[in-house]
């Protein structure tokens, strides 16, 4: 038997608002009663692969030693494939979802995978009353016979794991004057996460020019929330270690009209 | 001593915003610290009876053995009973909640009420600072008091099983060149459930008009979702054996303006 | 070592669209795999302390005994202290925190505090890519420290507990023929709490004058939501023991305008 786990962190595009976390953590409790489901977040805008797969990166150092359950899947039913992909040396996480991009930036941050299998060993699916709702019927069960200690490879058949969906991990390129990025993420607070390390716009001293939809904005640099003044935007390094665009106790989001995947170029001011 | 029991499933419209369900999961854990809550959901149309129960009904058959605990209840404060009511010949489950219908469907797909109480022994409930929260004060503590073990009929006076209220159940109705039906419920994604079982609409072949609000539409049928083309509206047999009105990685509701309980028609076209 | 704890009751402002909320319990997960998180609440408004030490206070005599975890926290990085506060004379339960208002209703409510002592030792906490996420990064992990039976004085610097920040509560006054007070919160059914006890307006009879913004209402008095009738706003006595007003199924605060802070004069009616 392989080795048990403890935990399924379980990250979905579900919302709250309908009973499907409920019942996906049902079915883990009632496969796998000894393990503990940590909801990652559900909220993810539906579909939102790209969304997913980096709220997926930005947790996945964090989370706990187990099965990282991970559902936004638009291709629910067509012919994506469900796969388990292990990580690690000793197997000491699993992550369970659709073949489609969501898993592989977290994938590759906890060391790649070593082994990977397509889901078609039905003995370990629940029998759906209709189209099969792959969460409850599919991802939830693996996850939780994952958890008893099932083997990876009585799961389905072994695939290729250089063969998995690649993620699409959007790079940010230092251009003539400047740097071409995009907004990754925009937080609870408003906050507007980069795709810019830091050290890439180190030199340029401490105002920023940040330009977007034919617009500018000059940004001070901030050490935290709290440096910056009233009506200042201003550009932090954030808690995962990059470049946020960060307005006063209020959204920069709002404030300038920025959303996941804004284009946004930084440049030194003019000297 | 009664079973024991480790799950208290739980649903509300108690919301997140506040601190209700926090409150109701606290109280549960310091009575019987050896069970584990497990949410539902809680984001339920505040005082919507109806929504309840078919969430419930949806849920019913996944939620791990135990106790459920479910919490809409316009009614509290007035006539209406708290009850506690044991399904299954072993009392593998026990529901727990206002006996207003919100119960009934989920416990008719369970087997039936075998016994059932009225919770007027208030040495199972917490003492209110002020009128009754009833999650807090009985319907939590009641719950964890049978996890602990104690009798359901230590917990107040027998009912009448058959004299619980019943749910009200909408029925679609076969009518002259077609089906009268309404929407059960629109998930997070647009789809609309229809409470019409796909064997009505069967022999109908591959194109259904959907009328609703003066509005007709003419539909299509789909296997999965991504079957959909761009513009296009389907019937699909949900996860849950329904037909329900999908739309192409699109909400349906939203597009159509169907809500739950609007009133549709399916027709099979003219032919 | 000190008495091991198996719940943290977790609070915040952090919302559950992001995954903060997730990757604050995998820390505490993988530091005291033993304990169990519950949630309170996390859709306090970004950065609102006021809410958030109201919404701790009505919760914290039925929380389980353990830590108490709560985070919002708009000066985090800056110059506020960061702090674990032990109330009760066995250490039956340990405050986590920011030191800015937030811990001090629930402390006080709960007994005071017996020690408390700045969050400095590092080695109880975790080690940021960037700037600290505060409860990521400190408080998370000294929550599941003290769990694990960590020692107060081993999380730092031994602080004086009369040197906390003192909450702001609002009280109400007795004016020249009323009674000047506030909302204190809106609950999700509308409801509008007032810091108002029941006693200070018993004298009165059966019908109160609300005055607001300008603005003037008769209420009538209600034992229960249910008492009050189509169009009629009611004051109620909640289930905290505090003065409500309730409007019959619909919110009260929506249609009488009334937001958390918002001033209300209630007066006899003229006799």
């Amino acid at each position: 038997m392989a080795r048990r786990h403890e935990t399924v962190s379980f990250l979905s595009d579900y919302g709250t608002a309908d009973e499907f976390v409920g019942v996906v953590k049902s079915v883990v409790r009632s496969i796998a009663p000894q393990a503990l489901v940590i909801d990652v977040t559900h909220e993810l805008p539906p579909h939102d692969i790209r969304a997913g797969s980096l709220a997926l990166a930005r947790s996945v150092q964090y989370l706990a030693p187990g099965v990282v359950l991970a559902v936004v899947d638009p291709g629910v039913g067509t012919g994506r494939r469900a796969v388990a992909v292990e990580v690690g040396d000793g197997g000491e996480a699993v992550f369970v979802g659709p073949d489609n991009g969501l898993l592989a930036g977290a994938v590759a941050m906890t060391g790649g995978a070593t082994r990977a299998v397509e889901l078609t060993n039905r003995e370990y699916h629940l029998e759906a009353p209709g189209p099969t709702f792959a969460g409850r019927d599919v991802f939830g069960p693996v996850a939780a016979h994952l958890c008893n200690g099932v083997e990876l490879a009585d799961l389905g058949q072994a695939v290729d794991p250089l063969g998995l969906m690649p993620g699409i991990l959007p790079l940010s390129r230092d251009e003539a004057g400047g740097v071409a990025a995009e907004v990754l993420w925009v937080d609870r607070y408003g906050n507007a996460q980069l795709n810019v390390d830091p050290a890439d716009i180190a030199p340029w001293g401490d105002r920023v020019v940040i330009r977007w939809g034919g617009q500018e904005r000059i940004a001070k640099r901030a050490v935290t929330y709290g440096d910056i003044g009233p009506g200042e935007v201003a550009l932090v390094v954030d808690s995962y270690g990059l470049v946020s665009i960060a307005a006063d106790r209020g959204s920069a989001a709002e404030q300038l009209k920025l959303q996941p995947a804004t284009a946004v170029r930084l440049e030194p001011p003019d000297r």
